[in-house]
């Protein structure tokens, strides 16, 4: 069985990866910390996990911590950088939820995060955890950065598009819409019911942190790729659809066959048949990535539809996978839980 | 291997057991028909079920059926009577989702059915399929009843109340909460997303056909028992919301260890702590009933709140708890999925 | 014109009554105070406003509400009883939205609302606003004390019974269902849109502050009534639903009409026909309490059904058709906007 | 008073029409016709409009047609131009929601709504009833072409941009999400609850008829205009949502203020402070459109956000809108709600 950790789970992404584990089949629960509910059964906070998860919040402390195998950080950013060294030093390996090391360009972090990094040198071993581009990597891993929501799902939808040059890299749209639950667990008046139900808007136009991590999954593929992109809030609680559009600069006559070729070993990305339209219901609760590609008629613009559930594929399943991967067990152990219709 | 048909999978209950039995360990999906749908995958219809369901609904024959043990009837009210004689006579176990064989009584049934009913002689050998009621009836059964959602929720809300002879058998108010999906999926106004959205409203206050059924359940164990029944619609897609009012009559110092030691035994019905109000959401996708006592202030009044996923312990999940329990495996199996917070 | 203030309008009652008031046609607004968002446009906060009201909040002081006939506090309780002996004596007319002046016996009040009350003597003049029981006293009053929501709710559907005796005044109840606004707008998690949204709960089960109001409206009916009052959260915005559960005790073969004559002359109140089941959103936006009552068959049950939007028969409208009640214009004045289907 | 008529009145946009009428202090509802609806009283379908609209639904004539200076068409497409002749020969103005004559090329138009023109003389005076492109034209029309939803939205958002020549006309993308209610009333899975809440998608990606009516209306600005369109359903009953991404060719140093000059005069358009994000909640209910204008920093890409509710400036208000132009009364008239916040 492998020992689990997970660091700060009073969040959306904590109480995910709870509900996902407490069925993992080779997995052990060891310890969960949250500085402020030292004493708290978890299924007190969620009411979701009673029966199913005994634990109770404790005090973070690198003693407790040394019972594990893999250690989860489900807290803010800009925490992580602190702990990880203590933490791969005692020979944990640590998959961080938040952002802490998910970009290479250090400066480029301290620009959209606001602060100093205090761990440069884990930032250069970590590995970027989206399996489709990184698979043997993250097997090798010690520290594995879980890609942000947003990212996953348009990266996803645009990775057999760069790959086989099919598109100009420097003109891509990414207009997206997610889901509350992206905005995490907190008391905030911009995320209450009566303010974001029943409504719609786009949010953060001159610049959201998704922004650098998506570029920088692109330019992997072409250094010249860069992009527009535009988040949306929608009145619902999980779900993203991002609607990619895209300039055609090669030949596009087998775009669905290449998706297809391209994500035919996944197991978690599913390239829908020609013509369809993706909806976020039908990967809410599931690690997938459903996508489909539409040749505009009497046009060169390709457009992606990619929907993942920002919570799962957009986080704790993701941290799953990824931990399934550095553990060497079956990649989807844990994660064959569907989508809800209704 | 338990090799499973589903008759009429084409409304919520049947791609909630799709759903639910995709993931069963000891299942292996035979056949599911559609007279109206023959050729169609199942994953067509309902694409969370891609690359996990890879059926195509068939037509309705005997034969395809032979290959069952168990045949799940997932089909309008007044369909599975017609059938069931020759599948039991050729051995196969049935369990209607449907209230064909729900009431013993069967003039009362074809008052609120409209219509007469077919098969007399499968009433009376039907076992009505509350495992908490009739764990080991089922477990002999070759023909279960499956219960209705809002009778689920309200009979094991009173069970241990009837049982110790705590209230007023006569006396009972059950104002009942319900999602949208109870309604079932169908081209219906009375459905539709811009009628039922952000609104609230009373139906049926005149007579539900969940009303003799719940009345049923509690003449077993008080044979003067009846009450007042009002179902009201949600501006939400799954759960059930009951809240069950009681006139005392007897000693209730104990009734939250009553209600505890009455279900302590049962995997699937939880009750919470003193002072507690449980959530919908808190059961939404799991096979979960949770329950919470609360005896007013300064009053004779003893309120229970009790929450279940209508499409799961309310229909799919409570059937295949007693598919497990007729085929003599754990009763669990395949119904450990978690509540969805958020 | 009728020069109008409104003290603390950063809430939701405070923007629905900008929003009801901006079209009053005899209507001036003068001033509306926040200590904390002094400078700040108020359509800057409530964007719906934009073009339509061009205040800004300003610093409580009494000399800027001297300029007006009538001022609003739209505050949260325990505030408009410090200020309201000034602006008393100053002659103007007060009409209070939260609760400091409707419960008539202190000792209750202090009770429920945890704090000493500092103005006895405002609450011995003031005048509970509900217009279909008090009107003529609201022509003459200095002060109202505009009702809580699911008070105006309960009230309404049973203010014919009790004055008909037709009812048990003691084994009332009234299972009421509300949208999330009726919280209030803050940052809480509790109203969070990933908290509320797509479930159900009951709530206060074991007291709430509307219980002592809806049973001193109901005493003076009839000294002897009380009622058992569960509120629930509904995922919605807007909108009450009561349903209330009575014993008959007296003739009923006509209380449909009894209803209808009842209410006859009341604008904001619509009787259904018999056998209707309303719906909030019939309501929303809308000053109207629409009721529908039903005889249950073979039953002494009658179940009356009553909604309302809470932010405005609720709230915002009724404390305008109070408005202009006081100040002897007609009493529609301002409410004629209808509720929004779909 | 002007006295007026609606032609299939069982719709969204016909009881959204009598929501707004039945408070038009000009006009006098004279007849409502729907052949299924024969002797229905209209507020016996839509509760809302108890107590405020008396009328039944009567057969349809040209009879009853006579009593009215104007007549709104709140039909299905290809509806209208079977009986528009008629009633503009008996000297009737007449506006069609619907879009019989909105496209002024009838084989674009027999080419997207599938069906060949009855009446292109009719389509030839039509005039298209947006009133910040043709005020003018629509004071002296005889039939008023009442623009699509999106299209409204679009256009607005648009329209300045083309007029200062500062955009590449031919590579504008409208990535637009909609509420359910712009699919119309009727019984269809496709806008039920459970199909639609809590997700979404894209839908006719490859062609969606308001495509070449928003075409139609930038090509008079700018002959070469095309555009990539591409619908979403969001989860909610009213608003639209355009992102508009245009690539910039002139001098945009002043696009705020340059916006801001286009609209000073239009009543009904409102352009928001540099950096804002409008809400469809702040227009919900609203004849109101809500634009931001966002240059996206190091890129030559500016975005616009453009927001409506679809049944008021994108169907019912701005019918009305357009009426009162006709009529030669104040164009606001009647339309002076507020949006809804919350």
């Amino acid at each position: 069985m492998i020992k689990v950790g997970i660091v700060g789970g009073t969040g959306y992404t904590g109480v995910e990866l709870l509900r996902l584990l407490a069925n993992h089949s080779q997995v052990e629960l060891k310890v969960i910390t949250s500085r402020s509910n030292v004493g708290t059964a978890v299924s007190d906070m969620f009411p979701n996990l009673r029966g199913k998860v005994d634990l109770e919040f404790s005090e973070p402390s690198i003693e407790s911590y040394r019972q594990c195998d893999v250690i989860f950080f489900a807290t803010p950013n800009a925490t992580a950088m602190h702990q990880v060294e203590e933490l791969l030093a005692a020979g944990i390996r640590v998959i961080d939820l938040a952002a802490d090391f998910r970009l290479k360009d250090l400066k480029v972090w301290e620009k959209w995060y606001g602060t100093t990094h205090v761990s440069p040198q884990s930032v250069e071993i970590a590995v970027y955890g989206l399996p489709e581009m990184n698979r043997e990597l993250i097997r090798k891993a010690q520290l594995v950065a879980n890609p942000g929501c947003y990212v996953t799902a348009v990266t996803l939808g645009l990775l057999p598009l760069l790959k086989h040059g099919l598109i100009n890299p420097a003109s891509i749209i990414a207009d997206c819409k997610s889901g509350v639950s992206g905005a995490g667990r907190s008391a905030s008046l911009g995320t209450a019911m009566c303010e974001v139900s029943e409504s719609v808007k786009a949010y953060a136009v001159k610049g959201h942190r998704h922004y650098p991590e998506i570029r920088q999954n692109l330019r992997q593929l072409n250094t010249l790729a860069d992009l527009v992109f535009v988040p949306h809030l929608m009145p619902m609680i999980r779900g993203i659809h991002a609607t990619l559009y895209t300039d055609v600069i090669g030949d596009i006559s087998n775009v669905q066959a290449l998706f297809e070729e391209y994500y035919a070993q996944e197991p978690f990305v599913d390239v829908m048949p020609a013509g369809s339209h993706p909806e976020t219901r039908s990967v809410k609760g599931a690690n997938d990535c459903r996508i489909a590609v539409h040749h505009l008629p009497d046009s060169n613009k390709l457009v992606v539809l990619s929907v993942i559930d920002n919570l799962v594929k957009g986080a704790a399943g993701q941290a799953i996978q990824n931990m399934n991967l550095m553990m060497s067990i079956d990649e989807t152990t844990g994660l064959h839980g569907l989508g809800f219709i209704p």
